[in-house]
């Protein structure tokens, strides 16, 4: 996606062939900073203070970071895939790019190992973008039936979080839909979700000016009312953990949209690459959820009187803060999710049929 | 309720007994400001830009509008009923106060006019105050209940915006119920929506605070993750307007709340004095819904690192914002409705059968 009029990647291999640049999303949009990982440690710091965010791109990162680690120390494939393991929680995406790596390089011999660990990392990147764009086409069509129900103006899309090119190595999940009906020249406006605590709809809404698609901006208690007052065609979010029958773990507050979603009959999809797809779990109940820090809630950032980034303190130093950063809407609240492969409806044999590979 | 460890009301009369001074509540809860509103203008517009919000005491602010008003130009009633009934278009309160206004001034001969309406006013702000204490006794009923099913941990009662102390003369409307309960010694621990994107919960943080009730700020998204995990014993929310069939507008995001709530057998309740129903109509579409600034979205306030009150811009400018004030809760959603003359179903039968002076 164009970052500055550039098409860019999210994650990028450096110059040095052996450190990736990836930009720096929590000092997005309020400043566009470019950071190198070069180690182990950064990698990982990156992923659990949300440098990088988004499950896609933290699977592709965490794929780059134990190439990383290999050529720190060629031996050191099993601590890397644990120190990155432990990041972030909920984000099956980490754990199924840990894996992937795993099975790729055991059986490599050490000395031919961090030239193969780039290598995989890569065709994650790369097979990432490729789920991603396939994402777009099979979610397009659903934008181009709307348009075609609601003639004579915009489909009007709402989003939840940021489930976009930041969120993946390119073209995003959710967003992928819309970019690839922006393309097509089919008349699209979304409503953007601020997604307290941590504002990902600033990411979100970044995204769509750099990209000049029509969006609002909405305080994350507004989208129901629209709803009710039929202002919304369709609703897409994206996922960090799906069960094997459909119930989607997604940023905490995509279950109240599901619930107003379903109450108004707005269909309501998740985009959901094979990545993310937990096909170990039958239930919601087996999905962790991360609670995050509390000043995530105590703290707002934006930009202060003089355009700087700046930060003010929301909630006084006397009231207790919960920051839970994921709920899990269940499967009976979904219209469909939206694979690489085409769209399932929420059910275990429908996500069978389109993968059978994974059908034990 | 205490203001810095002293009784007071949100609306009192000032020492020259023909002006008010009033809590500057788009100040707080970052600075603690007593503004005094000495002429008509000065009250319509700390109503419209919300330095007085919370629709039973933007109706007792209305009151003294009046008065005030009518010492200036005694013949003024009519003339500044219509000011201040065109400030907020959601709160009934408004139009109930000015109505009752008007119904005990219109008789009364101009040269005593404005001692009736001072007494008026006084006597509007009066019967707020044991109205609230009312429903707060009927909601501790609640309370109690939950508190001997849940034995052996604190009630937690989930809150959305502020319907507590300032936004009402006095007690509040659904905080009432907890000031209650936690004066008998009802272990009790609320669940502060953050309300965006007026952060009122700050409000209603900095309430508890001052009381000393036990509490937890949470994101507008979490309430329903709290739900579906069995964290929350009971919603209780205030009202700007009621529709005689039990369809509450309250602040927006309630509806997903209450969504929330009934999907998760969780009871919601919404805090009604009597001033806050509309007799006259019957459905959610007659209740006109506010658009406010969208700057209310755009910027966020709080301490700067200096600790003097501060904002960031949070959404770019190059973004569209949206920000309406209120939703509708249908009455299908609603567990029941806590009124000063007890408990009624969300019902136009329930509430006749507490009202029968608006049986009409």
């Amino acid at each position: 996606m164009k970052v500055e009029g550039r098409w860019r990647r999210t994650i990028e291999l450096a110059d040095d062939k052996v450190s990736v640049n990836v930009l720096d999303q929590a000092a997005l949009p309020y400043a566009i900073q470019w950071m190198r990982l070069a180690d182990l440690g950064e990698v990982a710091r990156a992923i659990r203070d949300m440098h990088i965010r988004g499950a896609p791109l933290i699977g592709a990162t965490a794929a780059y970071g134990v190439a990383i680690a290999l050529r720190h120390d060629p031996k050191s494939l099993d601590a890397a895939i644990d120190v990155l393991g432990a990041t972030r929680p909920t984000a099956i995406n980490l754990r199924w790019a840990l894996d992937s790596m795993r099975k790729r390089l055991a059986d490599v011999a050490i000395s031919a190992r961090t030239d193969a660990a780039f290598a995989a990392a890569a065709q994650i990147a790369d097979g990432d973008v490729a789920s991603c764009e396939a994402i777009g086409q099979h979610g397009m069509a659903l934008i181009k039936a709307a348009a075609e129900r609601v003639k004579g103006r915009p489909v009007r899309v709402l989003t939840h979080c940021n489930a976009g090119w930041l969120a993946t190595v390119d073209w995003g999940t959710a967003l992928a839909p819309i970019y690839k009906a922006f393309e097509a020249g089919i008349p699209v406006h979304v409503f953007v979700d601020e997604t307290r605590p941590r504002n990902q709809g600033m990411l979100t809404a970044w995204e769509l000016v750099q990209h000049g698609v029509a969006h609002t901006v909405l305080a994350d208690n507004a989208g129901g009312h629209l709803m009710q007052h039929g202002e919304v065609d369709l609703c897409i979010v994206g996922t960090d953990r799906t069960t094997r029958n459909g119930d989607v773990a997604n940023k905490i507050g995509t279950y109240l949209k599901a619930l107003a979603a379903h109450d108004n009959r707005v269909p309501f999809y998740a985009a959901v690459p094979s990545s993310s797809i937990d096909w170990t779990i039958d239930e919601p109940s087996q999905i962790p959820i991360e609670e995050r820090s509390g000043d995530e809630v105590r703290f707002v950032y934006g930009h202060g009187a003089d355009g700087k980034p700046a930060r003010v303190q929301v909630v006084g130093s006397a009231s207790g803060v919960a920051n839970p950063a994921f709920d899990v809407t269940p499967r009976r609240l979904m219209t469909g999710l939206i694979t690489e492969r085409g769209i399932a409806e929420p059910t275990r044999e429908s996500l069978r049929a389109l993968f059978p590979e994974h059908a034990a």
